[in-house]
């Protein structure tokens, strides 16, 4: 069982590694947990990682490959040698070569499959034509089904001689087809028990069962789930063939990749994830990528400024306050911006509705928009005793935080509809024009007032 | 099957609900998909929602808690008088029992104990005990156990006996128990299928299982289901006695959970999910307090711009830029808490890594305040055309770019060691810092060159 982890076994991996003995780097790596694994590789160079896999045989190479996040998995085989990549690629399950395959560029990924035996390529091309938030992209294709015209007899014989096959099968249901493969019925495997040994499967079997197509999303089949508590549902071709069977963890971890997306977009790490063992220039290249749409952004809102200069020199108390409306309307808005994305991926807005997301927030803005106001007034009161300073600062506050939560609302809905991301595009847009609004608020009350804040 | 939605038949409720007619409102909600359950929920009013659930009779308004997001399903029974809360919370599985009741105030929880059935409120009472976030909150009690002398005919009797009881129940495998209700075994389902009816369950079932305590962590969990593809696994007491079975779904969805919580924590969404459908007072409250907390720490942050007044009045051309360096590093900074933030998860770096990732992220700063300070240098330049004003923001993005991204990475190692949650507490302090470090380093570099702005 999980034990609490007392030294740093992973630390070793570099020795081990450089002693050139695969018995022993195999042994050594079967010893550490999944995360120590994943937490060892990291460690080593570029090269190394190379040299460990192939140094493995390609079986024990695929299992390394199936314990660490897909992410790193997906970088240690890219830079191998198509060969060994392809000999190690053929020893993982179907799903998971489409998974990894399908993140390589298309090259890589096209001279990896060429190097794969036919069969097997062939199956991976197949499901690589389904985008992989559908059902065609994450069903599995092993699964157990049978003409409706056998016999309970007939169907056991054939569990127990293919047992060692099927055993790595994790579907519970038998599926039952008509001559032309599609789906008629389905049986729980537990059903057999009970039934006569010479009965026909289409006798029993649940007739019309549920089913999804191939290009159902991983929300509808997260819906599904929540709605029908299955093992898997099955999943037809557009013609009724039965092509595989989704299971409810491929889609809870579809689910759960969205969510740590989300949360890796609205931070500014884009182009998939980061980790530290990656090389640095890919690192500070992805992260500067959008950096620097948002040094751009900065200068549009900061143009505002610039632009009441006059203002600002005569009543430089101002720009002591600029940076706080600045940041506090940003969190302001972050957090309508949260709460849209949270209702959508939920269901429980639709792009559409723009105009109950608006009501909503403006009664919210006015409460936290007075009160932020006020607090921000009173603060400017007691530093300087100059209501004219105060009222300035605090109602462009106020204004501000109106403005950025309907827009915070707003925004995730409208770039959904437009197809953007929302988690990665909406947080720098809303802050580009808060910022601008704020800086406008202050200055232009400033201006009106300036003889009253000098 | 999931199909496209044309109209939007949640937007009925309100009428139906008018008509006090329990039969229709129950047709209504099962034609309803969950989404669009959930959905028609939250455009009911408080008191509405309450009359909903008690027009229904218990098991109907049960199922309607199972379809909707955990936080909604909080929301709706947390206001129902306790006899009608009880009444239907008796109706739902133990695991969700528990969930639903440990998010509720201890109060309020107690008070729907007190009017359920004794044995159904011991069970939960039991559950509630362990931390949600291990296998004692994540265990279901619904598995089969039977004891080690026990034949396979009388166990395939006892299956088909209690088949409607067993339909249920989720679990593909049968427990084996010794005389003290210790694990001993464990068998699975199609595994009776093979064996000779007279046999006795200990002499094949697979010996010595694998197991978890109840105080595994979801962590950990989620690592063991990586490892092994297993479809349950059982959960034993400090004596050895097994007590329930982990699902990977339930570990999955705590996963999950977790991701979304990072992401709201880090958008400042507190003490829970916010929809909006609640209350106004608490939507504001929640986000307020946040943002209470933001306002002080900006306050902080701008007495270094008070403290420079004198040079800001000088050379007003700075004011412009205070924003940006602080926008900017708080972007850079932000992308670092990110990938620590992964990286923790993922469990590839421990909480004492700081020098690693010092190392990792100050060579990056270097590289991207390069690029960051030289691209604002070149703006300001091109704009004022003064050398010195380039060169002091340039200069001052680039140091506290450098300083944002070590800050930022180390921040949620640091907090994971004094147990506070760095998707909440990471961004705040970060920016309060980064921003004070910005402001300070182009005032005082200005004041240093102060004649040459001019």
């Amino acid at each position: 069982m999980p034990e609490i982890i007392l030294d740093k076994p992973w630390e070793n991996i570099k020795d081990i590694l450089a002693e050139n003995d695969a018995e022993k780097l195999k042994q050594f790596l079967t010893d550490l947990s999944p995360a120590e694994t994943a937490r060892g590789i990291s460690r080593l160079t570029s090269e190394e990682q190379q040299k460990l896999l192939i140094l493995l045989n390609p079986e024990d190479a695929a299992d390394i490959l199936e314990e660490v996040p897909d992410t790193q998995a997906i970088d240690l085989i890219e830079d191998l040698p198509a060969q060994n990549a392809a000999a190690i690629v053929d020893e993982i399950p179907s799903d998971k070569q489409a998974d990894l395959l399908g993140e390589l560029d298309k090259e890589d990924a096209e001279a990896i499959l060429r190097e794969m035996s036919p069969e097997e390529s062939e199956d991976v091309r197949n499901l690589l034509t389904f985008d992989p938030e559908t059902a065609g992209g994450l069903m599995i294709t092993e699964y157990l089904a049978y003409p409706k015209n056998i016999r309970v007899r007939d169907t056991l014989n054939d569990l127990q001689t293919n047992r060692e096959k099927y055993a790595d099968y994790t579907v519970q249901y038998l599926y039952v087809l008509d001559k032309k493969e599609r789906l008629v019925g389905v049986l729980r495997m537990h059903d057999l028990l009970f039934a006569p040994d010479d009965a026909l499967l289409h006798s029993f079997m649940i007739i019309n069962p549920l089913k999804v197509n191939t290009d159902t999303t991983v929300d509808e089949l997260r819906q599904f789930f929540d709605e029908h508590k299955l093992w898997g549902i099955p999943v037809v071709s557009l013609d009724g063939r039965l092509v595989g069977v989704v299971l409810p963890d491929a889609v809870n971890e579809a689910s759960c990749k969205k969510a740590d997306q989300q949360f890796l977009d609205s931070s500014g790490i884009v182009g998939g994830e980061e980790f530290r063992s990656m090389p640095i220039l890919v690192r500070s290249g992805r992260r500067f990528s959008w950096l620097s749409i948002n040094i751009i952004l900065n200068v549009i809102a900061a143009s505002i400024i610039a632009y009441y200069q006059d203002t600002l020199a005569a009543a430089i108390t101002l720009a002591v306050f600029l940076p706080m409306i600045s940041d506090m309307s940003g969190c302001s808005g972050n957090q309508a911006v949260a709460v849209s994305l949270r209702e959508l991926t939920l269901g429980l807005i639709r792009p559409n509705e723009l105009l109950r997301v608006i009501g909503k927030e403006v009664l919210l803005g006015l409460i936290n928009g007075l009160a932020l106001g006020f607090l921000l007034g009173s603060i400017a009161m007691l530093w300087k005793g100059n209501i004219y300073l105060s009222l300035v600062v605090g109602i462009a506050l106020m204004v501000n935080t109106i403005l950025s939560v309907i827009l915070g609302g707003c925004l995730p809905l409208l770039l959904r509809k437009v197809k953007l991301d929302p988690a990665l595009v909406s947080s720098p847009v809303l802050t580009t024009v808060t910022d601008m609004c704020g800086f406008f608020l202050v200055l232009s009350f400033g201006t009106l007032v300036l003889p009253k804040l000098l």
